[in-house]
């Protein structure tokens, strides 16, 4: 049996979970990060990811500056999904003989302007040798109890709120790949995205459960839904689209917004509020948490989701 | 320029580290683990490694069990050479389409057997694709300031010791590599070594500088007195070898002792003592911490040291 007859990546990662031991340990494998008490005030987070040239990024569309913005926002949008800031990061990174230095350095000014940016450290890491690159980064962010969102915070009434436009990565990456010229603006959106921190400390007081959007919206929606064991009703024409990605749909006749809902890696944030807390919201509201386990999109029921890199069928909203 | 012109990896890393800003950092890149202050009491470990079939393991040599071991032993030992016990860790994977779940199966049943022989929680990771499968283990150690070890801790005149015996994973792998049959014992060493953590209580109190031996006893040596701006001397004659090693350089025409000095993967402790502990010693005294900046083998100084992935010349002890 592979991991295809098993049933994709979600089934390996239920597969090999083990409920912690330890009583410090507050989420463990299942959310964005893993979560473990330091103190009454103070939660540490634990995040990585592994990205895999050819799967994740292709030379041919990034530059190394290009994938070193990439591997560590994305990873920097992991612990804003928990309500956390990052304290420290870890850089671990694989690549072939005759990668240039050049290459390196711009690879790494990339991490470290993101890293800048956020205002954390680099404080190690691991370097070593393979046929393909491969970046590994590990970030160690820091939360309060009171600041924590977990997926599994959601109930029936709750509107869904995502904090920024989606679907431009999605579109820029169908732009790159049908090797389209210009369309520099949309392609941007896939080779350097940014993400939410800077937005989170308006979104902390008022959310509940909270995801980032890395696997396209139906899936961080479908996501919040289990853990929370609960349903959700989403509205097409509320989700707000990245400017200029409907041109590249109709150009490609695609769904702008299947970019948004299944092509993923936009990095924005995901997450529930009470009804009262509408005026605050920021980005927009696009359903509302319901009762049962049904994910409906406008009137009809959700049966495809984001995109998993082991799924028995491989459905990435148009995006291979 | 690519990374040998450079110098190698260590080169390499001294171009990509950067002072950090946070007064909590007690230890970034350059050590086993990257070290801050959790509390008075409490510091907190980081370390990362990062296996890639084809350069750390072959599945021709290698059972899947064995993969998970040794990643996981070899990542402990990082944690016990700054004088730390594991709290956690995090496992990201990538591997090819068809791989097995008997396959991952057996691989995490490996790594789940070390994390409970030293008792920590496996609370999160990474599961992605790769055409060549690579590990990328993270773990949280827990130490306090007494206890933390650093490589710049020698000073002249301090014995050196090792926390057991060397060269057998060089050994096995020179067996595995030339299709000997047989000498399971001594492939072992290669496949599923074992760390030094269960020593640690015995050696911490009496430790000044420590590091494990990942990459052969002489480029440990070398790591602390570059780090502690000292020398050293070394007798070959002290060194311990593993059982069953000398057969396989006779076999190979191999001398055993490279196999210790510049072989690597044995993940033993290496560390300096004052004199006056000499009886409380665990393992053996090889040499003693000196003046200068030379590391003397015997009465030749050692111009060549253990492993370096990009090193201009790569040199392992006769093992490719």
């Amino acid at each position: 049996m592979n991991l295809t007859e098993l049933g994709g990546e979600f089934a390996f990662i239920q597969r090999i979970a083990r409920k912690p031991k330890s009583a410090e340990v507050i989420a463990g494998i299942g959310d964005d990060c893993a979560v473990v008490r330091i103190d009454e005030h103070t939660l540490h987070l634990y995040t990585v990811d592994m990205l895999v040239e050819g799967d994740h990024f292709s030379r041919a569309y990034f530059t190394p500056y290009d994938v070193g913005v990439k591997c560590m926002e994305s990873n920097v949008s992991d612990i804003a999904a928990m309500g956390g800031q990052v304290l420290y990061g870890l850089i671990s990174i694989a690549f072939p003989d005759d990668i240039s230095i050049d290459f390196l350095d711009e690879l790494y000014r990339g991490m470290y302007e993101v890293a800048d940016r956020y205002e954390f450290d680099i404080i190690g890491g691991d370097t070593t040798h393979a046929e393909r690159m491969v970046v590994c980064i590990t970030l160690v962010g820091k939360t309060s109890p009171s600041r924590l969102k977990l997926r599994s915070m959601a109930e029936p009434g709750d509107l869904i709120a995502v904090s920024g436009p989606l679907g431009g990565a999605a579109a820029g990456l169908r732009l790159l790949q049908e090797g389209i010229a210009g369309y520099t603006e949309v392609k941007r959106y896939h080779t350097t995205p940014r993400c939410s921190m800077n937005q989170l400390d308006r979104i902390v007081p008022i959310a509940k459960a909270m995801e980032d959007v890395s696997d396209g919206l139906a899936s961080e929606v479908r996501n919040i839904c289990m853990a929370s064991g609960v349903g959700a009703r989403l509205t097409r024409e509320n989700i707000p689209l990245c400017e200029g990605i409907c041109e590249t749909a109709v150009l490609l006749r695609d769904d702008p917004y299947d970019y948004a809902l299944f092509g993923g890696e936009d990095f924005k944030l995901v997450y529930t509020v009470t009804p009262d807390h509408y005026n605050r919201i920021v980005g927009s509201v696009v359903g509302e948490i319901t009762a049962g386990t049904d994910i409906v999109l406008d009137k009809e029921k959700l049966t495809r989701f984001g995109y998993d890199h082991f799924a028995p069928n491989r459905i990435n909203g148009g995006v291979p």
